[in-house]
């Protein structure tokens, strides 16, 4: 199985609200927890109790598209309000994700990283020195990981920031995307992502759940093409139509069942016939 | 800082419904997540989507009234599902686990270990091997955290199994029951903890919200006083119903502020109304 790094702060891990989309369940994309692989659900990084939809869930998606009959596997180790010097080489984010990345490892190949980080570092001309500790944690990952060559995909802050709720305090989040893609160019395969047209929580600071999904995709195309994405996907908003008429395949079926039993929504009778109808389906 | 790690399977982890019990949030009680401490909020140990209440909470919270001032973390490692055969050493649950912990002693002291596992166990007479397993798996723990004294509680398998739903085919838990109080009873430093009276989820496997905040006091009970705990406590029903009305610290009360902002369920201008409220107060 190939495996997926996601690592940064709260956009990375996800707020997106998950009332808004439609759910990704699907049995080819796995979340490791415990060390272990299982089916994916959001929010895929459990950071905080108010984790919700990040980027991760709709690049899975479009990997699995792309990879009939494969799965892939994310490992979730982004973390809420850090900034880059909570990300330092021998310091606790960068370790436990390195930690939980060789156990990913056991079973899967790490095939690329996913960076979101800097809302913690708009302000106080931290852009200064943003740079070559970024730098640092790329070569570092790449060498404890055994991964000189995978992509790692950085995204753009959103152009949102520095206006209203939590994102005002942001007000240098333009120097900080200006050294994001200065790293993404100079690094290599190391591609940019932009935010453009990304809106936000009323929070003013956390990408809302339909444009994480567009977040998501953009990853992904500069993840398969090795190639930075500077413009919004012409495919955007009909791969979410598309995306939401689905169908689940039977396993997937049977997932959902499962949650909602286990969530009480469902009596044992209820789920024991759903169940069984959807195993008399053909696919 | 204290901590404890808390693992085995489902019922470990907590599977009663969050809506079935009031909340709770206290600011001296902290969980590891990314291996760094956050305040604490309910799934404590989410290592599935459907993950609810557990033991955890309540014994955390029992834990902070004797301790005024001082704080817990809890070290989630619990996993769904699995088989006493799946906490081998080397396996990857037992690592995964150890790896946490010792995430976790950089900044705390293991105390103690809460362990609840074996309705994967109960059929097939796996009970005749299960002794061994559970008593390697302790020495094991012990030397890997170097913490050889520390109380290890062990808690009875539900009297409801064997019956309905999912619970139905754990025919054998009177067996694994007499195996887990054998091992507690022999083991030094270890001690048992009935789950007399404790009800189940619909699915006849897990337990209930109201039933696990019970059985978190019993296991605190065990580890607090260093004794088995054979019987209903008689303060439970009470310890509940003064829970439920425990009033929010300045901290916790913003925490919660915070959290049903992140989540959407207020406007900027509501949230920051009601903690300059909060901080008015007195205390």
């Amino acid at each position: 199985m190939n495996s997926i790094l996601i690592i940064g702060q709260s956009n990375m891990a996800g707020r997106g609200f998950i009332e808004d989309v439609p759910p990704i369940y699907n049995e080819h994309i796995n979340m490791l927890r415990n060390g272990r692989w299982q089916m994916m659900a959001e929010p895929l990084n459990f950071d905080r109790h108010v984790a919700g939809v990040g980027p991760a869930a709709s690049f899975a998606q479009a990997w699995t598209e792309d990879h009939p009959g494969e799965s892939i596997g994310i490992i979730a180790c982004a973390e809420g309000g850090s900034s880059i010097d909570e990300w330092t080489i021998g310091g606790l984010l960068a370790r436990h994700a390195i930690s939980e990345a060789k156990f990913a490892i056991e079973t899967s190949e790490i095939v690329g990283i996913l960076w979101h980080q800097g809302e913690s570092d708009s302000y106080g001309e931290r852009y200064k020195t943003y740079e070559d500790k970024l730098l640092s944690l790329f070569k570092h990952l790449r060498e404890e990981l055994n991964a000189p060559h995978i992509p790692i995909i950085v995204g753009e802050l959103g152009h949102y920031l520095g206006e209203t709720g939590f994102g005002k305090s942001a007000v240098e989040y333009n120097q900080i995307n200006q050294v994001l893609s200065k790293v993404a160019y100079t690094e290599k395969n190391c591609y940019f992502v932009t935010s453009k047209g990304l809106t936000a929580n009323p929070d003013g600071i956390h990408i809302d759940a339909i444009s994480q999904r567009k977040f998501g995709l953009r990853y992904y195309e500069a993840f398969s093409k090795q190639k930075h994405v500077l413009d919004i996907l012409d495919m955007e908003h009909e791969w979410i139509e598309k995306e939401a008429k689905r169908e689940l395949t039977k396993n997937e079926s049977i997932y959902v069942q499962s949650m909602k039993f286990a969530l009480g929504q469902l009596s044992f009778e209820e789920f024991s016939i759903n169940v069984s109808r959807i195993n008399e389906r053909k696919s």
